[in-house]
């Protein structure tokens, strides 16, 4: 079977992790899973909320949102409405517990660090190209935080890498990182957080028409972990370019 | 190894279903999962919202809430702060989504159900309980609406039934349904939703702690299944009773 | 004339009061006043709200709130629209004012008691029954305190008790505690609140159709005061039992 | 005994009534109960509610508001916070059904008039200006309805007229139209709506420090119906004045 | 040409600035332009915002609102609808900057002064009058803060006067302090903010119809400074009265 | 004098107008000036708001935001406060304004196109560069509804073309297109809206500190009118590419 791209199966889209992207932010990146894009800023301050203070530790936190044009209509935005929907709070959530997931707070010390993920343009995947480009925006940010002596431990904040891709079956077919147009067609959708050695952080399957079976979600959960090792190796190779973001 | 309550890992705690709870709701339930205790009403009106009419297909909903002395220490009222919580938002998407999993929308016809599942009591599992005693006020609601022939269709509109619990890792070891006590010392959490022949409507896992992997993975959906299926049953046999709930 | 449950007009419909509902709150209740069944819990935390700290006295309020189904028809959670509503704050305030109106505010020291009125189900007299049940589970969180050593005053907290009912004119007849079809069909519609001792702690007579003259109002503060002499008599004897409730 | 500002237990302060006083309102007054000053307007629309067409009855409601510095300290807006707090709630419910009381809905016809009752300054008794004025206004803009032949049946929407007045216990003395110093030394504190021929609409009696016994309550009551007597003379007589208001 | 109301095209309408309107403001004004009605409070507190602590300067802001009914159909109020609409929050801005112009904050000390104006009756203008009567109200308050010696400086905080006043191109005449009937017809409207001395604190033009040239520009803004020196004339005049306002 | 980026007086930053950044909006500009980079995309729908139903007329409106990092400190967002502030709500106002002054509402037809100007990235003049890119947003929207044929009318719906501009005085030295640490040390800055020929649209100068007097303003608007006309060349140039956007 091809698929209305051209793809294989077990097939990404073209990903792009462009660092550097704010010269405000501490970690910025630009990540596009094919044409879906997302700006991820990591913005680190001294200190952290108030029921934290005095732990010793330190807390990351994560934002979604989608600029109302992102999507093929435009939809209002959550500020005019004066309320942000639960799909947008089930997201922002998911970002900040991925990535809370290989953070040693003890390490990072009394510092809070936010991501913000906003959808500039989307075609299917935007919470996990969210996370996939806030994990480098954060490496980043934490980078910042050690340049400056603000994160004093010896040992590294980042207990590993985080990526994360969906998967769905399509037609019968488990198929990786699906575009929008994949996406309505799915009867199930899943989105898979792992860390770069392998292990799941989030696994959130949804049977969108027909429940599935064992066999389907062990075939999907394949798919899924292999994606993130793609994207666990993108995620390396921007890391290693030289340029380092500019924020001061 | 013996949990807290003395329960071994693959027991679910004492659950009761008791039906017909309201004396106005076409369904209702009150439900526990131990001393976890919601209560969960099916509201049946004709007519769907705007966006689905004149599709001759049904629509069912479902809300979560949390009275504000259910916990342990008084949490404030969603409606007295004026917005709804992110974990309030995503557990009432859980709840439609697990329960329209098992509807056939053109056997439902031109009608809404609203499921409304709120806690008087909460000892972990809240979602899982909700959704298990919503899917009996549902049966009922959908029975009360074929004898008022406000459902006409001549197929039935459930195509199956739903039941959810929780599984975690404690300790090292897979456990079914968490108490409150488990839950906040567990690695691993993992709510799943099954229908009553096996099959997979939900399947959410969270790495708390550490990441989990695929065997830890396969060990929890194991556990969760043998505990949909107890369920499962233990909904067959209350709905099995003849005591029909008398909203009027 | 014979009401259309068969009660005599000045007659209560069966009041049950059921001590100890909640593990979690220091005074739970849940009370019925015929088909109104309203769930009350107590919840006492040490502190005062800051605009009355260093006074060495402590604090009581009220929250009243409906579930959605409480009614014949499903009405929207106040929480997802965004606002409370005009009546429900018109009855948190009340059931504040009344069971204040009993509280030696400097011998229950610098110690806050919220009392949450949930309606489970609704059929006329919730505010009634909402007060009623609420003084039980405040005298319930007081003797909590007192044990825990968290009141320290000699004196008792608790100056009198306090009961409420509802009294109409319903087709020129005065009567007490009105169940919701006597309650849409009444001219005149009043809600007392009494202490014990036969006092008044609130009155509040409103003419939904025909204004009312100064006979009538007498007719129904006779009739209003025997009732809450009734429930009065009720709350002595549900807190005569030695079943404690068992918030730890 | 004489009270701060001069006058007999039972005596208003001076009461004015002016009538006019917006240009663009079918109904307004100034209304000041000595240093309490309310300026209500009465707006007439064509047509009702949506859930009121087609009844061929009109309606009539109310809204009240303080401007920030009616007070003697500044407080904040409400639409600044967000959200109308409860006694606002309170007071413009009670202010619709005063003036409801005194409405033939049928003679009103599909027609909707609404009452904006705004604190200039306060000085104690506010809600009870704002009926009182409010009344006066509203007959204005039921006569403008029938001169432009909005207002069609044949009869009087106006039944009978309202106007309502403030009584308290202040040490242990019973008094009339309490200023605001007497309102919070007042041991009891009661509001009375009455008609002009002396029967109630609204009883709201509050035991602020000690319950109220019965004798009392009928002393009260005995000098808000004087009170309401002396208040429907003056409001006859404002409107008895050539002078129509200009509302075009 | 000749206006609607038989003004020349440079002429105010008849402006009138009460004081001392509020017995507890430090500083109130009732101002009117014609046929607009805006009630202007000072509220002076000791204190400034926490952003503003221990800078040893004061601060000034404004809040604007319309009562309902100051329109010829009546507006819903912003509490209601729970939030502010964009020109309210326009004009409070307006306000606060302009009068914060003539403030030396040093010398002011950390003191804040709150203008609110609402306006009681529209015609065109509002915003004008606003801050034409603000500057006196905040005059009065200054008067009353260094009577107390709460503004302890020996240099006066305000550093001059402020007034304001529209001007549009009405069927390509250009006009001073539009009536609501002109500005609706205006093709441009500007709304000016002057000093005492002729200098700009605000000019903000817009085009409603026609995009309008630098001559067109150059005519409005020479209008509006004659208008200003009117406006600030008799602002000195009001201020040279006796009378003092009595807040205590 | 020179300028801290090396500028003269009079120059504008570097000014870059990408089009066709987004594949779902019918019109889409990625402005910059200098760092300061604003997205501006065009929505086009059929059908008008309710109030303007049958007019023949279309509308056309703007909305304003910036992402929470696009500043040097992260700034809450607005839909998590659930109000929208003051300078948002006053920069979407003028954004519309500033448009809808170059449309013809007949020639557009029953047509609506909604600017959404979201800043990624702020250093001073985001509402200028919002307009200035949003016009050309705008202009491509335009075509695309007349190659849709959903604008059906002969004469084109644009009348002309729009640009915008700041400048303000710092130092005593009047500037054109003031950057972040200009903008902050200026004692006066005007928002300057001008059209291709050279008209103005809106002015807008604010006093920081120092009232200005008619020779400054007079400066100002001079080199604002210049830089106008700098930016609608750019404007051109942008347009005439071939590059067509691709929404479909």
């Amino acid at each position: 079977m091809s698929r209305i791209d051209g793809r294989t199966p077990e097939q990404l889209r073209p990903v792009t992790i462009e660092r550097g992207w704010s010269k405000h932010a501490e970690g910025s990146v630009l990540v596009s899973f094919g044409d879906t894009k997302v700006f991820c800023t990591a913005s680190f301050t001294e200190g952290v909320p108030r029921w934290r203070k005095g732990s010793g530790q330190g807390w990351v936190t994560g934002e979604y949102s989608m600029l109302p044009r992102a999507t093929n209509t435009r939809g209002d935005r959550e500020s005019v409405r004066g309320k942000i929907g639960g799909r947008t709070h089930e997201i922002s959530r998911l970002i900040g517990r991925s990535l809370r997931a290989v953070i040693d707070y003890k390490a990072l010390g009394e510092n809070t660090i936010v991501l913000d993920c906003d959808v500039l343009q989307a075609d299917g995947g935007t919470r996990t190209a969210a996370i996939t480009g806030a994990y480098v925006a954060l490496a980043d940010a934490i980078a910042w935080g050690k340049s400056k002596k603000l994160i004093k431990a010896n040992r590294e904040p980042l207990t590993g890498t985080v990526s994360a891709v969906s998967v769905g079956i399509v037609d019968g077919t488990p198929l990786l990182d699906l575009c929008y147009e994949e996406d309505v067609r799915a009867d199930t959708d899943m989105n898979v957080v792992c860390t770069g050695d392998g292990r799941f952080v989030e696994v959130q399957g949804t049977a969108e028409a027909q429940p599935f079976d064992r066999k389907e979600l062990n075939a999907l959960l394949d798919l899924a972990a292999g994606g993130c090792a793609d994207l666990s190796a993108l995620q390396a190779r921007a890391l290693a370019t030289v340029d380092t973001p500019d924020a001061s």
